[in-house]
C-alpha cells in the first residue's frame, strides 16, 4: 500500500480557477481526461489501466475545503471507503450526524494519515487537495505523487503546489503519454 | 521554423529559487538533465536529439533579467546567434557596446519577436525567462512550449507561469521520459 496524492493539474500548476470550477467552457476541463467526450470508455491503453488503479483505494485524505464544497460527495466516495478530514475545527452537521464514512481528525495530518492507512490495509491512501498535499509533504506522510498533467494553461486559481520549507526529491516511477493529459507518477525520497 | 519556450522547471513549477541559482546543494539542480552527473554524453536515446535540437536555435529572446543575470552570456550563446531582450529601459554599457549579437528592442514583446524571427529565417527562435514567457503568450507570439519537468520540489523561487488574463489551450506534441526529466513538447492553440 502507498499513500498517494492524486490530482489533475494544469501545466501552469493550478487545481482549479478563482470560483472552484475546473476550467473550459462547462467548468470541468480538467478532468476531461478522465472521460474524454464524456464516456470514460473512450480511455485508451495504459490511461484506461490509470482509471482503473481507483478501485484500489482503501481510503481517502482530503483537505476540509474540498469536502465541504463537494458536500463531502453524500457520505460515499470511491464505492464508500472511508474518508479522513485533518481540520482543527469540528465538522458541520451532515459530516458529524449524516456520514458514518466521514471522519473529522482534529490532531493534526499525521494522525488523519495514520487512521487512513490502518483503515486502507492492504490498500491505498489517496490523498487530495493543496493545502493537504503541502502540509503532508511537510510532514512527510506522502509515498508518491500521480499528476494528470493537463495541456492546458489556465492562468490564475488555486495551486498544487505552493511554498514548502525545503526542498523535496522525486523520482519518476512512471510516465503515460496521452493526448488528454501526461500522467506522471513519483516517489517520494525522504 | 517555430518560436519556442524552453525552459526547466522543478514539478512545482519554479525555474529558480529566490536567489536565482536553480535548487540543489551546488545551485544547479534544474539544469542536471542536460548532462546527468557533469556529462553531457550520459545522456541517452531521444533525450540526446532533445539536446541536439539546441542546434537548431537560430535566434533567443529572452528576459532582460535572465540576460543581466548572465552577464549576457558574454554576448555569445548558442553558437553566437543573436539576442534580442525586450525592454522599455535602454541596454547598459556591456550590452550597448560590447556585444553586436545583444539587441535591446524597447518597443515591445511583438517588436522583439518579428525581429528574431526575421534573424532566424528557417531556424527556431528560442525564448527564455518567466515574465517574457508570459508576455508572448499574452501578445499570442509563442507557438510552441518545451518543457523539461525535473522530478523535484523546490519549494519557493521563480515560477514560469504566473497569472494570464485567459486560458490558453495546448496540445501534446512529444513527451520524452527519462529518470531525469519528464521532456514534454506543446503547441500552443491560438
Amino acid at each position: 500500500m502507498a499513500t498517494v496524492l492524486y490530482m489533475s493539474v494544469s501545466l501552469d500548476g493550478y487545481i482549479s480557477k478563482e470560483d472552484d470550477f475546473l476550467g473550459g467552457d462547462d467548468g470541468n476541463r480538467l478532468h476531461e481526461w478522465y472521460a474524454p467526450g464524456g464516456d470514460p470508455g473512450a480511455l485508451v491503453g495504459e490511461a484506461k489501466d490509470l482509471a482503473a488503479e481507483l478501485d484500489r483505494i482503501g481510503a481517502v485524505v482530503t483537505g476540509r475545503r474540498t469536502a465541504e464544497l463537494m458536500d463531502h460527495w453524500g457520505g460515499d466516495v470511491h464505492n464508500g471507503v472511508p474518508i479522513f478530514i485533518p481540520s482543527h475545527r469540528p465538522p458541520g452537521p451532515a459530516a458529524r450526524w449524516g456520514y458514518p464514512n466521514v471522519h473529522y481528525v482534529q490532531d493534526g495530518i499525521s494522525r488523519a494519515m495514520e487512521e487512513a492507512v490502518a483503515a486502507a490495509g492492504e490498500r491505498d491512501v489517496y490523498v487530495q487537495g493543496g493545502y493537504t498535499a503541502r502540509k503532508a509533504l511537510e510532514t512527510g506522510v506522502l509515498d508518491e505523487i500521480q499528476v494528470h498533467l493537463i495541456p492546458v494553461l489556465l492562468g490564475s486559481g488555486h495551486r498544487l503546489f505552493d511554498s514548502l520549507p525545503a526542498e523535496i526529491e522525486l523520482e519518476v516511477v512512471k510516465v503515460i503519454d496521452t493526448p488528454h493529459a501526461t500522467h506522471i507518477r513519483y516517489r517520494v525520497r525522504r
